[in-house]
């Protein structure tokens, strides 16, 4: 689950995709989503599953209650998701709004997986380690430990992919040969949404210094500056 | 603990401190993370006493791992952040190379610190009520889950506040007013190194319209639409 979740977050990263459409792109960030989204339910359901079948009573511990909000918070992504950014109604400005709130949305989702899965290996080592206990670390506790700790070197590893500019997929190649500033190609916004906010401004910057470039030689100096 | 780190944290955001002088607000930031950083040490030595007065092994959970880790980085941090960015001594250049380090870090550091919370709470939850269990959710039960619940998403809303461009501190004035671009004002830049990665783009950015309005009218439009 988490790493078909990590591959749907980092699919816009790869700098080998770039050159694949930004249809194709989406498709397979939504695709990889939806076999995320399957692994969640299954998971949940065999969990309650499990529970009834040993007479273990549902939804007690905290593992379960933010488990499940992280659950109906990733269904809520994921159609949202599908109705704005895949289908062609949302307008411009509304992707452009929405786009830093479903990539937020998305990386705490993430984050807050993982801190379940982490609750949940803490409750399972606990229940199942009886004889020698937990606490006695053997080989298994110690195993399952360092899975947990590669869970969250895994996710820090994600989350910084995620957040660095300069792998960001570029925008689009007609957004650049489209005329000065002032005309605002179509192109540039819809480009943008893709992004989230801070990579928005970087996109909008990249394409501005483009475009200045060729009205104000003096401005070369700032577009080298900022893409520092 | 989390609370102060918090503080530290989005110190920066709050506007009513704008007007208060960088090295202030950078004082501030690591007083406060540094009474984190005891709080810790605290915490730490108390979990050590109590297991060592309990007879109970040290170090066996997967929470005792990660909280470690957690502390051992943030003191990095903090020693890192104190000599690169409070002390004099380190370079614009420098300095600008390693705050989207700082960010990352500080924000990675701040979730792992909430994981690590949840991992104990669950511990403790499942250690402490036996009579009547955890799974028969007695009140303490479901009172402390609320408490984990909240600690989630305070850690969202932190994260969301940090996350924002236009929740940033904005870059000096003096900054503006210092002739155009290509003279790259010093303060500029020390500015901008105070910021994350994508927030240096962002000031930049308004400093660079902010030249560019006064060089060029027709960029205008481009200074609005990337600030919107």
């Amino acid at each position: 689950l988490v790493s078909v979740l990590s591959s749907a977050i980092i699919v816009y990263r790869l700098p080998w995709t770039w050159k694949c459409s930004k249809l194709l792109m989406k498709c397979i960030h939504a695709g990889l989503n939806t076999i995320a989204m399957i692994l969640a339910i299954v998971s949940v359901v065999a969990a309650f599953d499990y529970h009834n079948a040993s007479n273990i009573p549902n939804m007690y511990s905290l593992h379960s209650w933010i488990g499940l909000i992280a659950v109906i918070f990733y269904s809520l992504q994921l159609f949202l998701g599908f109705a704005v950014f895949l289908l062609p109604f949302a307008p411009v400005p509304l992707r452009a709004a929405l786009m830093p709130i479903h990539v937020y949305s998305g990386l705490t989702i993430f984050a807050t997986v993982i801190a379940t899965a982490l609750m949940g290996i803490t409750e399972k080592l606990l229940f199942s380690l009886q004889n020698p206990s937990y606490s006695s670390s053997p080989p298994e506790a110690t195993f399952v430990n360092c899975l947990g700790l590669l869970l969250v070197i895994f996710g820090a590893l994600i989350l910084w992919m995620a957040s660095r500019p300069h792998w960001k997929r570029p925008p689009e190649e007609n957004a650049k040969v489209l005329g000065p500033i002032g005309e605002t190609p179509e192109g540039t916004e819809a480009e943008s949404t893709m992004t989230d906010g801070s990579n928005a401004d970087k996109s909008d910057l990249r394409i501005n210094s483009e475009a200045a470039r060729k009205q104000n030689l003096k401005l070369d100096d700032a577009g080298q500056r900022s893409t520092m």
